[in-house]
């Protein structure tokens, strides 16, 4: 262990990334200094937000520079420390980047609790995915036992714990899932009550069957044509929470807004976004409700973890864009190392 | 009087409402019964929200029905009465329609109390306009002193409300209007801190120029492109207050929806509607606050008043979508029949 391999941001990418984005370099592990640590990277998060972050445009975080490390959630342990919170041989979670070490002076920096969870639960239910999710719905989309709860992307990281935690809390949850094999896995394995397959169905039609009396929450990931026409369904008073809009974020021109938006204005509705980190001083009870949840069984949260080095981190990205993953997508480079 | 002249729907409007649309009818006054009264009615409001009433579709009201008496909110007199709380002489406010004479059972309707204001009053800032700013502003754009408040159609019935109050409430106001003329209007009898003038200015510019720590409230009576730039310039925590769509009401296609409402994740805003009706039991209140706000000058409430018949309403109707009214705009058919 002498040399710190990194994926850089070379050039913003236009539409998909792609491998001529990105720069491979060998780099010397980096020194620390007082008040600082050095973590031996151990996972590396795989995020939709992350396209968002490659361009440059004003949003929630400024934009991945060029020339800079990719930003990454990640978990890894302390082998080096001049912190006196952060000792060696603690678990760590945080925005630790696409790099095999990483220097931290502990600002957004978690401790990796091995009571509640293992590391890539971290990243995963017990990381921003299940903090998303937890702090949206409870927060945003304020659930009531009875109301009708759809998410979008249900299959995915958010959307999968959103409607777990719904079911928790009384309410009729319905995903909206691509295929026939991930519509299964939203009813068979997560315990949804019902699922629409945006590939296959017709959008009016489903949401007709699936919610008669209109949607109370609809907790949207997507965006498009499926917030358009969930914004059409809308039962009286409303909660659309606006989380992410995956089916954009590749868009090389701006795409039409939903022209549904009036819906807001007729069902006395109200549509929201959050972030996460908004919420970090109260990551700790909810880590704690999250895994009472999933050691009781109550909450499945699945995952989908790929054994890999840091120089695999351009294709494994570009697997959340062709929806073909199921929960958390978790690049372990743990093993590239031995 | 022995005739009631009605203005009934004829046909559903493409577009524009035109003559064609419209039936006019002379018919007999109609018979009270018991728990009902009769109303002559003198002036009628004119609102945006009536053409969305002549479309097939659902909405917060059902449409007016082919053949029915044109909804619309009006003031007058009872002259006789079957209902022991409203007594012959007594002046009220009530969904009366395009009509001379209607009969009421006193649901919904309120009383003219003289104390307060006039009844034209009644159908501008006492009336439904007055309460729709009342009620938007406050309890969904949550005004704090200093904040940035933005209102469009800011020359308008609601609008020019919106932004006196919350100027009484220590905003920053911001008004957009049409045009040089009404532009110095909302700021120099309106009080405005400043306006821009969606018809001459660049609106990316203009965001930047009057609202430079961004838009903290967004009041929204028009839809469309305004709306979408007043989505790009959010500042944190923004409140945006869906109140109406005046630019998409005669649209005969849908229109695109705003493509900037991602803002709404990204700047952690809220984007809600919200129906006045629903607020009928604080109306009191409100009228109260309202009319002590223009008896101490701090409110000044423009009525366009056009006098003239019932059978004027299908050409003042069209007044509304030409931009060209500033205010209240009230049919007054009192002289008619003297």
């Amino acid at each position: 262990m002498t040399t710190n391999t990194t994926v850089r941001l070379g050039a913003r990418p236009i539409g998909e990334p792609r491998h001529s984005d990105w720069i491979i370099a060998q780099e010397a592990i980096p020194e620390i200094g007082p008040g600082q640590f050095l973590v031996r990277v151990d996972m590396i998060s795989l995020d939709p937000a992350m396209r968002g972050w490659l361009d440059d445009r004003p949003s929630y975080l400024p934009p991945v520079g060029i020339g800079d490390v990719m930003r990454a959630g990640a978990v890894g342990e302390i082998i080096a420390s001049e912190h006196p919170q952060f000792p060696v041989g603690m678990g760590v979670q945080g925005a630790f980047g696409v790099q095999e070490f990483a220097v931290s002076d502990g600002q957004g920096v978690t401790r990796v609790d091995p009571r509640l969870g293992t590391p890539s639960m971290y990243l995963g239910v017990l990381g921003i995915t299940g903090l998303t999710a937890y702090f949206g719905l409870f927060d945003h989309g304020k659930p009531k036992a009875g109301d009708t709860l759809v998410v979008s992307a249900a299959a995915g990281a958010v959307g999968s714990v959103v409607g777990q935690i719904g079911k928790i809390n009384g309410c009729r949850v319905i995903g909206i899932a691509g295929g026939a094999e991930k519509c299964a896995y939203v009813t068979n394995e997560l315990g949804f009550d019902d699922v629409i397959d945006y590939k296959n169905d017709n959008l009016r039609e489903a949401f007709a069957r699936t919610c008669p009396t209109g949607i109370d929450i609809y907790f949207d990931n997507v965006g498009g044509k499926i917030l358009n026409a969930a914004l059409g369904n809308l039962a009286l008073n409303a909660r659309v929470v606006i989380c992410g809009a995956i089916s954009q974020y590749n868009a090389e021109t701006p795409t039409p807004g939903p022209s549904n938006y009036l819906s807001v204005l007729i069902r006395r509705a109200t549509m929201s976004g959050f972030i996460v980190f908004d919420y970090v001083n109260q990551y700790r009870t909810a880590q704690k409700r999250l895994a009472a949840w999933v050691a009781e069984g109550r909450i499945t949260a699945p995952e989908t973890i790929i054994g890999g080095s840091v120089t695999d981190f351009p294709d494994v990205l570009l697997k959340l864009f062709t929806g073909d993953n199921v929960g958390k997508l978790v690049l372990d480079i743990s093993g590239s190392r031995r």
